[in-house]
């Protein structure tokens, strides 16, 4: 995209046809790129104060583009600006509304910058506010995660694996897990922030301008950490929105298994949760349903971000340097993958705190399922049975406690000791769901002591973020 | 998605909390599906009429909610219709409106029927629909390219492997490459339309119904092939979707190659073509250029189509059956492949015919490039010599006429003696690459009597394809 | 990939360098496509035929060229055959091998062929036997599913939409969505075979050749229902091997679709199923665990397939015609995708018929949810009672079972009365499962009678395609 | 994958089937997991090693399990290790083997521990390691990028958009422009492995484990910052292999466009470089032909690592937690991706130091293209001509110069006064391309003075990383 006039006229004598509609519908992009005008805006604003400073425009002429360019932004925002198709985009739209405002000034603007660095500009600093409130989204769903867990630190559920119950574990402990993987996230997300963080302005067409320009300076008026060093690869790269995409990919990844959890816990079968009824929706044929609508479009919603990743990693394949037209492809996947991480951060913002759960299911659950017999191996190892041995005690233990149906914390120690006589009265210690969950004592481990060391030191970590 | 009032006080006593207006709109479709108004009228019209004649309404609330629903699309396309966000979807809206215009029966159409069943219906209208427009975009585009074809049957160029030339092809026949393509590309969108024909109304919302309902007949009306053959896989399949993207797809990438050709082409540096003006922009900043947009972007938008084809196998993945709420992310990728293949087709179908062919370049570049070496060796083969020493002489014949800045036809018969005695007089025929291209006469071939004859075979598949 | 020797003598003075080690091993493509050996052979087979039918060899020649490819073909199987990096891929090293077992001879069966036509042909060959392989393990499939729908025609357990339970369905009628979804994947497989049954022998390098080949012979001679129309596009066409990916995604989403639903039925917590124990493993550490591993394989291998297809539309996005070296790229995804789809058909296959339902907890679990309140709202419609109110009724009587802890059909007459004096006796008839199965009675309903009236079509089915 | 016995035995009474030798295959991954043998070990003498210290093992024990460890890998690393598909992965064919070695005291080294730890512990530190290597090269490459920008800081070319000649830049520049690619590539890179360099070695089958470990103790010795915060989440986690696939796909992404340019590049039309001829291949029936095989080779691969990278976000999506057998998939797409990685980077690193330029041909080309209309813009605007006036001018110039054939530079002051008066024979000086580029003279333009200290910053930035 170079600087480009609002009419074919401008291109003078090269061109003998004029566009046609269709032609200029299907290339246009001001539909979609007109949110981007107050990042347009304040990108000029900076653009105009360098070449004031720098002695390209008169501080009159710098004054009556900031005013005239306040002007717009508030015509914008009141909605009384006349979007033209035939201007192509959000900057000739801006443009040629300054021009009327302000006469010929408004042209000057465009000196020593083409549309080429100003858009590269205009969605850094779009991505870099947006990135902000993401982050800021995420920090409230981990606070919420954090209360959760404390709240439920002492409440025990089966720990899956293959969907089988495996050991049991305490609903604070999970929650942290879901905590975890949104800490990553977050890395992953102010990572992209610091490198998306320097300014292409003054990178021009693709290989700077002549004018005498100070790219350190609109740099610092724009809040970026410094200049990008090469204006080839400032006008042609899209990594910032790649980048982007593939933080919202795992974010949404992780969210489609925290929804995935929510829709299973809420079936009729498992019934460990209840999502408040604002998340859900009921049917009116079948008045006995609550669905988890919430959490369903949520997890639905991770496709749509996985194919903004492709799109755009689609996109930049094979181009050749500098800029080309399919660069403006670079926004709507980008804009919709902003949105709808914003919108899944919120639901799920808002409905984890109010998350209720249902204490006896999930502890009905976890005893039916020998999720202790690891602890009664254990337990036999460290009475000096031998590791296989231990294992084969256990199995024939299980075996019986399935014939009887009874959990091994069930069986009396008669029972018990038919399979060993190294089992004694304190094995039951071992077996009830306390004392196992109790047992895994350790760093990142489920006992409820070591949840409220890690609620401690995740609340820490999140202060000192800010 | 299950039949559900407009606002929870229809899910009664269940519910116990308002959804909140963030829900409300985060769960809402109304704003992407309304464009589907059109078809799911079509679809309860159809319905309405089923059931009459069946028995469960009478031939005077048929008519009533037929007029009624007549009355709405008008509503609708003039543009007076208040869609509302907390109505959810087209269908309540409808439906709404419907009772609000004709009273209690306006309730009776749903009977027998859920939204399930309903949506699925109408996707596969809409998505008919417009399969029936792109085969003729299709067609119109295959004959341009025919045309094109014809006329340029003589027209000789390089052929190129790993962008290096290769041998001379002529024009007419490249393009055929392009029609082949889309052949395919047409092959597979009919495939996609004769799958998706068949009617899920009566599915309802999972089960099928109590009701005496004639599936065959809705079917029937509703132009489809048959009804499906399984209620459960009826509400839960968006096959058709993914197959439509897959399709897209394929299309896509046959244009982005057709389209990386063309930028290539007309870049100064090759010069085979000229796009005619109103399919470019020129740079105010740089009046010199004339960019190649249109190819541009259609090239870029493959990615946004590979994208929705990711969207819909993410959203589909190990979705349990029937209906879950995630199926409402099926429709903006789905709509939005359909908008980019309509337009990607329509600004090609455009552009063909107006493609102008820069002859002379053209000519020059086949003739720089040894293109007819492999004639020279098959030339040597046919006289006898052995394939291994045909390939030696040519070796040092280019060799020579690297060293000589002369293309092989240029050299004189006793330079080209020099390399074996078995070369004569008629190896000009050979080395030129009229007689090059000439010689390829083969079902398939590059001569222009072949492209003739593979332009008459298009032409006559194409006239009994309507 | 243009035809090559296999060393860069043969390139002769146009080369000053070898290629070097790390070049040759990252462009050679032998280890991988060897495995087309027999239909590069099979293919080299025809050519010889067709090339002695049009006079280019001698019958002579022709049969010692067969004989040598036949030893050849002898020698890979016995695994004696000696593979040579240098000679970079499948097609050199057969033919090397050939000239070294029948000397100049050998050489001469490239007349008239290049490698891009040559290995375009041997993919053909090799995707439609792995697809007439892939059709009849999915038929094997299909059959299975049709036993044991017939077989579980009677069997009622709920049916969910949002993993909550909505309406009483039976399981024959499950497996039957399951059977839909593979007829469809089907159809796909049979339409991509027939759309790559054509013959690209002949193209040559990319434009023909001079030579007076006979391609519809050859085209016979290896199955093909015709030759392919352009030469161009015979070389740069990979459509087939996207196509065969998109059919093998859409097959896996159903597959993991199928498999989610074992892995949540075989939870302690639904406990509708059980897998035999072959296709499940255990846990030392957890003696009491049995793990459905083929399913959440079949689950995972989803993820590979998508990616496949990705990788091969990512590949042909953008090249120009007509060969590039990139297509080496394609081979890998292809085999891949076959390979994982003949090992997840068959594991499902193998597994189907094994499935043992848990029928009394099936039915439990239906009992549980009121499922039949949709059957009672239907029953006060057809009582004449507003469809509205109906709704209100059946919503209150709901609430009230909930509130006693019985499901509808376990409330009282008089109970029921309460809510709407409309009810009589006759309503337990459609308040039981059994009841509310057998009124869905229509074509694609859940009653048994439709169930195994839908077998029997399907068996119909299945015979013709044969 | 919970720790599991090597035969159905250990099962014991759970199980009444054999696993069949088709599942057996089916769910085995030695065959590729076998890679992770180094790491495997690595990983179990740090186990072992905390153990003995916290009491769990004697120091006897510890010496013997590290010394039977270190005998595996040699007979590994010897190739006479036997490989078991019936001991399913690599952490049971070890163990297996151990066992066989020391006696009993080897199945102590699982004391608190589970494969699901295990296996997480391998891929963190193999992918640790390959991440070393990868960066190594990533240095390797932008090395020599320096060194070849610093040796073209005065070589001209035209810089394109569009592929249409914009303006002259350096070809310092541009690979200027391919080295900050790779910055932020290697900022991806190396913040990937910082996140994951956890041990989450002790989180044993998903809850923790019984057992007094000291898990930052086993982090330190395996040379990881901490240990994981939550032992679910470690068994689960799967972010640093899609992170990982995330960074190659964009580094791909960058080396396509590379590629792509280098292919353009070496065309005969463009003939701007030349590659030597070790990465380049012939054709023997085209004997004139030098095909690009690498850069076209490694543009492709960029499809393979977009499809792993959608493999691995497909498997992970909605998965529950904790370990389910779906992420045995992780392995093959992670490993490919490497290895590709790996190779391409060599191919690159190896490539670039030998690029030669074709100075005159880009010379030509930059002259041909009215390349410095901009500069004559900025010319009359520095002399006072307003901006919509200069672009008139010049526009009227260009057209002038396409009619005479001549560029800008070429024209006489006489020829340029017809246009405007306020040309003056200093005109010339920006008209030429060497004004042109040495006027654009700011942190990041095209002049060479400019370039040389980009590449003396860079210098000393990769100076600083080691």
């Amino acid at each position: 995209m170079d600087k480009k006039s609002a009419t074919n006229q401008q291109w003078g004598g090269r061109f003998s046809e004029a566009t046609d509609a269709f032609v200029q519908r299907f290339t246009a992009s001001v539909d979609f790129d007109q949110r981007l005008y107050a990042h347009d805006i304040q990108g000029s604003i900076a653009h105009a104060t360098m070449l004031a400073k720098v002695g390209v425009l008169t501080d009159e002429e710098r004054d009556q583009i900031i005013t005239g360019l306040e002007t717009i932004r508030d015509e914008i925002e009141q909605g009384i600006f006349a979007w033209s198709v035939e201007l192509e985009d959000v900057h000739m739209n801006i443009e040629a509304r300054l021009t009327q405002l302000i006469g010929i000034t408004g042209k000057k603007l465009h000196t020593g910058r083409s549309r080429n660095d100003q858009v590269a500009t205009d969605i850094r600093l779009y991505l870099r506010d947006e990135i902000d409130q993401i982050a800021a989204e995420l920090t409230r769903l981990q606070t919420g995660l954090l209360d959760l867990a404390e709240r439920e630190a002492d409440t025990i559920l089966p720990g899956f694996t293959h969907l089988q119950t495996a050991q049991p574990v305490t609903f604070g402990h999970h929650m942290l897990a879901w905590f975890e993987m949104l800490t990553r996230d977050k890395g992953r997300l102010l990572d992209c922030r610091t490198r998306l963080n320097q300014s292409p302005l003054g990178a021009a067409a693709l290989a700077g301008t002549s004018y005498p320009i100070d790219r350190a300076l609109s740099a610092e008026l724009l809040g970026f950490s410094k200049a990008t060093e090469n204006s080839l690869d400032s006008v042609s790269d899209r990594d910032f929105a790649i980048e982007f995409c593939a933080f919202a990919s795992l974010l949404m990844t992780h969210l489609s298994r925290a929804s995935e959890e929510l829709v299973i816990w809420t079936s009729a079968q498992f019934d460990f949760i209840q999502l408040p009824d604002r998340f859900c929706t009921g049917s009116s044929i079948m008045p006995q349903k609550k669905n988890p609508d919430v959490p369903e479009l949520v997890r639905g919603k991770s496709g749509r971000v996985n194919g903004h990743l492709i799109a755009l990693l689609t996109l930049m394949k094979s181009q050749p340097l500098a800029y080309n037209k399919d660069n403006q492809e670079d926004k709507e996947p980008l804009f919709d993958a902003v949105d709808t991480v914003k919108d899944c951060l919120r639901a799920f913002a808002d409905m984890v705190p109010a998350l209720i759960t249902n204490k006896s299911p999930m502890l009905a659950a976890a005893k039916r399922g020998y999720a202790t017999a690891t602890d009664l191996a254990d337990y036999l190892v460290r009475k000096g049975v031998a590791f296989r041995d231990a294992h084969e005690i256990v199995g024939r233990s299980v075996a019986f406690g399935i014939e009887q149906n009874k959990d091994l914390g069930e069986l009396s120690l008669a029972e018990l000791q038919q399979f060993s006589d190294q089992i004694d009265q304190d094995v039951f210690e071992v077996l009830t769901l306390e004392g196992s969950v109790a047992a895994r004592d350790h760093l990142g481990g489920t006992a409820p002591n070591q949840v409220r060391q890690a609620v401690a030191r995740a609340r820490t970590m999140l202060t000192k973020e800010n």
